[in-house]
């Protein structure tokens, strides 16, 4: 409005999201996204499409907002997507235009897009000796059956309210299949603690809610993954962050989590047998070597575990645990590295 | 045992599974396995390492029901997986080995792997007015916030039980994003009905689910699918069932679902704007075909809607329903189908 009034070219001022402006941030421990910022014009034609997308999500944002509802990204989109009248071209051709916008909107902002009442995919659920709200539903989560409660997308304070907790620390597991072993273990209960799995890679919910348990109810966090690349990868991406997303960081980040297994050490250590490790691929050699060289696995016992795992030249799943029998994972390998604060940094 | 004391060859007869044995039950509307069966041979080369592995896979089931738990069928393949005493041969190289022996033991047993007391993967949530019992918890799905209820894998009599239900009939909605909206609108409220998705193509646990809400408790069921091959699919398994899962039909197939929506009539009728739609490909196109020809898309309605796709040369996802305004479907559309009884059969 202040640039119409004073007949200047209207523009929007964007962070820089590529990798010449994200760096790792050492007293935070986090991956960060720096100060350049890129000015986007309307009177240019290399910007204006891009421009007009920006305000129109900008806009029906601002409105679903003022109606009180939430979205999906994909019905931004189809909302947002017609042709321009008197011309054959369409506001957006398809969700690859549409979804960077609202990532531009939301490190321009510094809001995540939860915020900007749309809705992320999620996945990923939770047991444990806490009760929550959402929407005035109280939900204790140590009654949730075989399910746990399932880990919505939009986990923000105004949403998903901590009422009580009694658990002491939290255990992040890669994989629903071991979640389902130490729920039906009581695992939770025993150890006094909150299971969470993200299913693989955590959603975005999932990650939040890891952040705000610790830093909310001060839980300390132990992640529980494969041994291999995309394990240990989750893991990091749970701990800094992730270049994608680097300016969410601290909001998504939980720098002092632990890593409790399962490592090549472990199989040594616990005896695992040969029959069920898995050869590492060319792939997985080629990951591990970038990963060594990676700042956040420079600490020695990161260095050692790496290096142990391309000399051993095997990775191992969390299910080879059940070679030395079912319940293994929940009355002997985690009560075990818990007691003896067995983790990598 | 009988065959070893009577000095026979052991064997074990199954179920032959394959397309020749395969067929639709015109009377139940269900696919079927029919009655061929094939015996597997201990001594006879050919048939010696799955004989060995259908009898490893049948002990560590009958180990963990004694035991009285469950597991993953990975874990599983963990458990079993180990180099036989003086050989180099493993019982089994990959878990490709191991789950079509267990779905072996399924169609031998006539009984779902959840029985066997072994977990297929899990996802689907739903909402509303039941009350449910999981291990002692008793949960209300009226009451489960912004989340809903998870689906667990296992929604057998015994693990899952219907305490209370006070709901008309059940909404199936193959998007999670639809089903948050509807959810977010207190459709079920105001409906008094029950919301499911199942997060694309329903995983074992949602489809049995269903299964049972119609058989147990009456309840109709309606499903909302995308306009397009793939949707329609997803409402042919969860009404006849699959091919692959043929032998559990009459416990995973529905067959008096009615298709509530999307269709390409319904974008003609409600005025869904071209922009939103999405042209078929060739292989849209030749799935249409191979449709049109299935003896469960034979009823006039689906050979009209799917010549109508055919000769329009578009599709539509259920989000293009929100180019209409975010709450269309809740408030206008899915209201007014149901009103008026307009479903395919």
């Amino acid at each position: 409005m202040n640039q119409l009034q004073k007949k200047e070219n209207p523009s929007i001022s964007l962070p820089v999201r590529s990798l010449s402006n994200i760096y790792f941030d050492p007293v935070h421990k986090l991956i960060k996204i720096g100060d350049k910022k890129s000015q986007r014009h309307y009177l240019n034609v290399a910007h204006t499409r891009k421009f007009m997308q920006t305000l129109l999500v900008a806009s029906e944002c601002k409105k679903i907002i003022e109606q009180g509802v939430t979205t999906s990204i994909r019905d931004l989109y189809y909302a947002l997507k017609h042709t321009i009248e008197g011309t054959k071209e369409n506001t957006f051709e398809g969700q690859e235009e549409s979804d960077p916008v609202l990532e531009d909107l939301e490190s321009a902002l510094n809001l995540l897009r939860e915020e900007l009442h749309l809705k992320a995919d999620r996945k990923g659920y939770m047991a444990g000796n806490i009760m929550i709200e959402d929407s005035g539903d109280r939900i204790n989560c140590a009654k949730m059956g075989s399910s746990g409660w399932a880990i919505p997308s939009d986990v923000e304070p105004e949403m998903i309210k901590f009422v009580e907790n009694n658990a002491k620390f939290v255990v992040l597991i890669e994989k629903d299949a071991v979640w389902q072993r130490l729920n039906e273990d009581k695992f939770w209960q025993k150890q006094n603690c909150l299971i969470i799995t993200g299913k693989g890679q955590p959603a975005r919910g999932c990650r939040r809610l890891i952040n705000r348990l610790h830093k909310e109810l001060g839980l300390p966090i132990y992640v529980l993954a494969d041994a291999d690349p995309w394990g240990y990868y989750i893991y990091s991406v749970i701990k800094q962050g992730s270049i994608n997303l680097s300016f969410l960081s601290d909001r998504l980040g939980t720098p002092d989590a632990k890593f409790i297994g399962l490592t090549t050490k472990d199989a040594i250590e616990y005896g695992i047998s040969n029959n069920v490790t898995i050869k590492l691929n060319k792939g997985d050699q080629k990951r591990i070597k970038e990963m060594i060289k990676y700042v956040w696995f420079k600490p020695k016992e990161w260095q050692q575990e790496l290096k142990r795992m391309l000399k051993a030249g095997y990775k191992l799943e969390l299910e080879a645990l059940s070679s030395k029998g079912i319940r293994f994972i929940s009355e002997k390998y985690l009560p075990d590295k818990i007691r003896k604060q067995d983790f990598l940094p």
